[in-house]
C-alpha cells in the first residue's frame, strides 16, 4: 500500500526542425535516468526524428524565426535566398557542438537503449507515405488511443 | 471509495494553422469516445478554428516550416512568392483527403457532439475584435482562470 | 491525512517570439493568484523573455505566421523586406495596448512579485553565452533534472 508509484512521462513530439527535435529527447534521456517510465509519440512532422532516411538533416529555418539565437545578427530577407536554409542548422549544430550534445541519431539510441519507448503515429505514417522499414529500429506504430492510454495515467504530459 | 475517479484532459489550443489545428481535435475526440471529460481553450490564433468566418479556410505557410513534408520538393523562395501560402494547404488538404479525416468544421462539430467543451478565450476576443457570434453554436467564453480550474484536477495537460 | 495537497503547475518556456512571452507568464501569474505553487524553465529560446538584454524588445514574424490576426492584410511577400519583421510587434503591441496588458519586463517582475520561481536552462546559456548577470534578478539557474523533479509531481505541465 505505502509503496510508491511508478512514475510516468508522456512526451507528443510534433515538430521536424533540428532545434525542436531536442527537448523531446533531452526530457526523455533524462527522465529516464530517474527511473521514470517514458513514451514519445511522434506525429506530424516530429515523425522525421525516427525518420532514417531524414533524421540526420533536420533543418531550422532562419526564416519565421525571430527569436533565433543568432551570433551573427541576420536580416529576415536573407533567409528566403536559396540555400540559405541551411545556414541555421550549421550555426545551431556548432552550437550543440560547444556543449557536446550528442547528434539527434545518437540521441535516438541512447533513449531506446536506456528504456524510452518510441511509437510512430499510424495516420502520419498513411498520410506522408513513410514506411515501418524506414523507421529506427525499436520504434513501434500506434494511434492516439495508444498514446492516451499511458498518457491518462501519467505524472507528465507534453505536447511538443 | 474504490470507484474510479472520472479521467480529464485539458487542451490550450494557440496555433491557428491548418497543421495545429488538427491535434488538438484529433486528441479530444479521440479522448471522448473514451469516456474522458474533455476541454479544449482556445487562445491567441487557436480561436480561428472555432470562428466560422475563418475555420474553413485555415492556412499553412510552406515558408518557415523546413519540416514540411513536401511530395514536391520546395525550396524557402517559392514560399515567398504572392499567393503561393496556398500550396501549403493544398497539399495537406489533399493528403489529409487520403485518409479520409474529416475537414475542420466537421471535426468541431464531432468534437462538441460527443461532448468536448470548448471555450474561447475572452482577452483573445477582446483584443483582435472578434465577437461571440462569430464563433461555433456551442462554443462558450473564458479566462485563464476557468482553464486552471479544470486543468488543475485533469489527467492530461497539453499546451499546443 | 484530509489536508489538501499543495496544487503546482510546471511550464516549460521554450519560445522567445513576443506572442508566445505571454501564455507562460498569463498562465503563471493566474496560477500564483490561485495559490498554485509554480515554476516556469526556461530553455531554448524561451531564456529571451528573462534576459534584461532581449526581454523588452521580443519580435513577432508575419512571415511563417499565416494565422497572425492581421487588421491590415498583409501578403507574405511584406514579412521578407528588411525592417518588415519590426510591423509584427507594433500591432500586437497596439492590440495588447487596447486590453491593457502589461509589457514583458513588467509582466516577468509580477511573476517572480507573486512567487513565481524561474529558472534559466544551463545548457542553453552555455550553448548562447547567456550569463547569469545578463538574467532578471530573482532568476535561478538549473537543468532538466531540476525541472522534472518539479513537474512529476506537478498538477499541470505545459511545454509552450
Amino acid at each position: 500500500m505505502a509503496e510508491e508509484k511508478q512514475k510516468k512521462m508522456a512526451i507528443i513530439s510534433t515538430k521536424g526542425t533540428l532545434d525542436m527535435a531536442y527537448p523531446p529527447l533531452v526530457l526523455a534521456s533524462t527522465a529516464a535516468a530517474m527511473d521514470v517510465e517514458t513514451i514519445i509519440f511522434f506525429t506530424f512532422y516530429g515523425v522525421d526524428i525516427i525518420n532514417k532516411k531524414k533524421y540526420d538533416k533536420l533543418q531550422v529555418a532562419p526564416i519565421g524565426n525571430p527569436a533565433m539565437p543568432s551570433p551573427v545578427p541576420m536580416p529576415n530577407i536573407i533567409g528566403i535566398l536559396p540555400g540559405m536554409t541551411a545556414l541555421g542548422p550549421i550555426m545551431m549544430k556548432n552550437m550543440i557542438k560547444g556543449i557536446n550534445w550528442p547528434t539527434i541519431p545518437e540521441f535516438v539510441d541512447t533513449c531506446l537503449e536506456s528504456g524510452v519507448k518510441m511509437i510512430a503515429c499510424t495516420p502520419t505514417l498513411e498520410m506522408t507515405g513513410v514506411k515501418k522499414e524506414d523507421l529506427v529500429d525499436g520504434v513501434s506504430v500506434g494511434g492516439a488511443a495508444e498514446y492516451l492510454d499511458f498518457a491518462l495515467d501519467a505524472n507528465i504530459s507534453l505536447f511538443i
